[in-house]
């Protein structure tokens, strides 16, 4: 058996997430379908970096698997992507040692979070970006975001429900660039609790057009309490960029 | 009576182009339909400054109708966009004098040519690009752009078959950004033949993967002969970006 690595592209907005599920399409089943037809391994089964939601986009998403097949670990990029739908691109494979695993060997990883600031939403970018009605003050966006950075407890900023108990993450990068309308934010760090990165988009949003104020969202970390936080960003402005490992 | 003026987005992919088709879909029918529905006006009907083909979109596609509607010019943009499809969006809405004409008034414009260079297409920006597989020479790619600045009888440039008398336009800005994997190419210009931008920006692969000489590329602008120009790139890569009037 050789273990083959896998960097991913997709386009969320027609699925539902990563994840298998049982009564929708995921990433992952018409990924496994795709590999399942190549090397004619009915029972192989693909592991994910991590499980991105609905709608959610990547640009650098890992998974690896597990096959007796012999075809090259660098063609299986251009084999695949001729049994994948267009909205789902293998940008890269390779064979990795039995120690690499996509999920628990990636040490940090990079999220974009595109805003889209306007009068009315986008028609081109519509499905990777979200619109924000408001003018946003980006300066206090900007603060907003330094703030993010270093060593917390995110408690507040994952969704109510999550059953993690260390919800301690260390954020070591975040910016937020404008290229009117457009206001981009990437946030790089070792883990990212659920919906960790949409909420504090959405904690931006908020900051940004004046309904929190950005004195007190230090007090909303200490609080750990997820009421006190912003809202969630809708998934489709979220791109899961990529992976150290 | 009086004169609206709108500036549109579109993402074409769904669209049979701009103009009204009697068995397809069009920008301008759904326009159309979401105007009359609004005022009530079922014989009204809307300019276009171009005729965008099918696949094309448009950052800022302008276009004017005459109604007598009381609604005021600049909410004409936000009910628009309750009844429009979210690929069509009105950027702005306004009143103008009966002297302005969305297709003769304008002086100029400017079109948007993306390229994605890698070994595979991508999945997530695979309706705004089109996909190049070879290695390109950006910096001959963008000598040969150069070449094309001025006034030139460009009817090698042109589709085959179009039935313009007059083939000389001048194209008075062209540049050739690259932020890997994408090359953007902006041209701007007092009019532009049909296909003609499309037709650059095919020739511009062929030089950038050594298909072409750029050093024949004077000799084809000479020779007026569509044989000898590069192929046309495909639709998905073109995007109107805007007018001066």
């Amino acid at each position: 058996m050789r273990r083959i690595r896998l960097i991913l592209e997709y386009d969320g907005s027609a699925y539902a997430g990563w994840q298998r599920q049982t009564n929708a399409v995921s990433v992952q089943q018409k990924l496994e379908e795709a590999i399942r037809r190549l090397t004619g391994e009915e029972t192989l089964t693909v592991t994910g970096a991590s499980r991105t939601d609905a709608g959610v986009h990547a640009l650098g998403q890992n998974a690896h698997f597990d096959t007796s097949s012999r075809i090259p670990a660098d063609k299986f990029s251009f084999a695949l992507n001729t049994l994948l739908p267009e909205d789902i691109r293998v940008r890269q494979s390779s064979e990795v040692g039995e120690r690499f695993h996509a999920r628990f060997s990636a040490s940090g990883k990079e999220y974009r979070y595109l805003f889209y600031s306007a009068p009315h939403s986008s028609a081109l970018y519509r499905n990777l970006c979200a619109h924000v009605i408001y003018p946003l003050d980006t300066a206090l966006m900007r603060a907003e975001a330094q703030s993010m950075l270093g060593r917390h407890d995110f408690a507040p900023f994952a969704a109510s429900g999550s059953v993690v108990k260390d919800t301690v993450r260390e954020i070591d990068f975040v910016s937020l660039n404008e290229n009117p309308p457009f206001i981009e934010m990437r946030v790089h760090g070792n883990g990212f609790l659920y919906n960790m990165v949409r909420i504090i988009a959405g904690t931006l949003i908020d900051v940004g057009c004046g309904r929190i104020n950005p004195d007190d969202i230090p007090g909303y970390i200490a609080s750990c309490d997820r009421d006190r936080a912003g809202n969630t960003a809708p998934a489709k402005g979220l791109t899961l960029i990529g992976y150290e490992f």
